[in-house]
């Protein structure tokens, strides 16, 4: 069973995952492995999955069978175990649980070698359909208090497999970096009384000059602060914590602006490896953070993290954030 | 000018660096450059970098000659800049400085293409006199709060120069992970009237399971919730805020186990690209935080840190902490 663990001076969990066996020679330079092979992911390979927990068939068809545009599947490598209880306990001065969650893979097309930014515009929806309707699945099982939902494109972000896919870990306490958003949003909001990514988003749209696109319900920003170079945010302009309450209408508006960001990026950076993750409010928390706003944070992988940045948490970003969004802005 | 700017949410500072004008074409992959060509670290190109901080010479010698075994300069790139004011100002709801502090380079030995695991003893001595060394002097410069040392060891780890080296840059804010720290340290202190290091070193040496070594006055850890596979930490046994404050015995001591450190981790990972951060109590804090403990983390890169880490902070270690210090513990 893999465990999680708290750093007893910075309360930041751990995911201590051991099943695998590893041994230090397995930690070779990662390939993402070449077109053209037997791919676990492709049309008539669904036998080599654990069996799918969600897919979109437009004609209809058996589960674990052909004809699915979306599909997901548990991984078959599991950071974490879906069976049993946390079980909180000590160790002497530390804190401990057992490495409970789900940990899936949104298969995002049946087609191999291609990739988000460039399938059509259906298909990304019925990916954003499928992250909405895992959420909400995953919700109902009351051990979970957290959702991600991230990508690793390539293999410098940290892809092991080629063929387009999404991963979602659904844990039992709620990540760092969100709870600290939610503290952020809370001060605020205590100050103002408003959202201050509802503030951020009016700022932006008002000076442009973060601005990548824009439509009538969603906006694309380089943030002020960007850690890395061409960090782009997704957010809905309306105020909404959870992005699993999209409508249809909404999930088909986010897809669209969604997959033009990652077009932009595409083109402007030439296929990059990259990384995005959702940020949404947490799950099964009876009061509710209402005050949370979602985004996609999208983070094209051009330069390297080192030593500077894990010691401070403090990023050197050396593309200016209204240079990078003149360029995504000019990309297609 | 760079400049420093304050995300809005959750108060994390980024260095916004423009200096170097990089364009996207230049963010081809980083390769370290081979070894025999002409290295600005080697003694006789003492005129390629800006002048010297700080050298150690045995023998004595003029500043900028040769002699040295141990040369300090400024970054030829820094990414902050010496002259000027914080100057702390908004743009509408943002917060943002200016990119001020100093940027240099611990150049750790004399001889192209070793590495600090793999010099004599008496080196590593002369690179942790030099940090000292250089944390005294810039200390004097009131307008800084923290002195970050860093090492970048590898391509994969983020360096782009071979020639063995450290690097150090001055903030004139303390960054948000040591900040996270103190405020870790100042709760336990609160609760239990002691150190949350001093706990957990005592721990650790009663179990045993995770230590690596240890000596008289030092002891190399991996932490009960390790990031990284081989994450190791190094610190004093006593109770020390600061680094600084280490007497030439203890700079003796602590490069032994330091070296040692590095050595085992070379042995158990054949070589591995990694980055090491000195956490130290900040400076020119009028109250100090005498409740902080130093110490070093040691990170080799040995897995990718991809999507999920950074969207929730919280990372996926393949490698049980009891498992690495067994292995390091074996390697010499």
């Amino acid at each position: 069973m893999p465990e999680l663990r708290r750093d007893p001076i910075v309360g930041r969990w751990v995911i201590i995952a051991a099943e695998r066996g590893q041994r230090p020679t397995d930690f070779a330079p990662e390939r993402v492995e070449a077109g053209g092979g037997p791919c676990p992911f492709c049309p008539g390979s669904e036998d080599r999955t654990p069996p799918e927990v969600y897919a979109e068939r437009p004609e209809g068809g058996d589960a674990d069978g052909s004809g699915w545009i979306v599909r997901v599947v548990s991984n078959k490598f599991p950071a974490l175990q879906i069976e049993g209880q946390p079980d909180r306990r000590a160790e002497g001065i530390y804190d401990k649980m057992n490495g409970l969650g789900a940990h899936e893979v949104v298969i995002e097309t049946p087609e191999h070698g291609t990739e988000l930014a460039l399938v059509p515009l259906e298909q990304v929806s019925a990916v954003a359909r499928a992250y909405r309707a895992r959420i909400i699945d995953l919700t109902l099982d009351r051990r979970f208090r957290y959702i991600q939902i991230f990508k690793n494109h390539g293999a410098p972000a940290g892809a092991t497999l080629e063929h387009s896919h999404t991963q979602l870990i659904a844990t039992p306490i709620v990540p760092r970096r969100v709870d600290e958003e939610i503290k952020g949003f809370a001060q605020h909001y205590e100050l103002k009384e408003r959202c201050i990514l509802c503030d951020v988003i009016h700022q932006e749209i008002d000076s442009q000059r973060r601005v990548v696109s824009e439509s009538e319900h969603f906006v694309a920003v380089v943030p002020f602060a960007a850690r890395f170079p061409y960090e782009v945010w997704v957010m809905p302009k309306f105020h909404g914590a959870a992005f699993e309450h999209l409508t249809d209408d909404q999930i088909d508006a986010f897809a669209q602006i969604f997959r033009e960001t990652l077009q932009r990026i595409h083109a402007t950076l030439d296929g990059p490896p990259y990384n995005f993750v959702l940020h949404t409010a947490p799950v099964n928390d009876p009061k509710g953070p209402h005050q949370y706003h979602w985004h996609f944070e999208i983070m094209p992988k051009v330069t390297k993290v080192a030593g500077f940045e894990w010691g401070t948490g403090f990023y050197i970003n050396p593309i200016p954030p209204e240079v990078a969004a003149a360029q995504l802005r000019s990309a297609l």
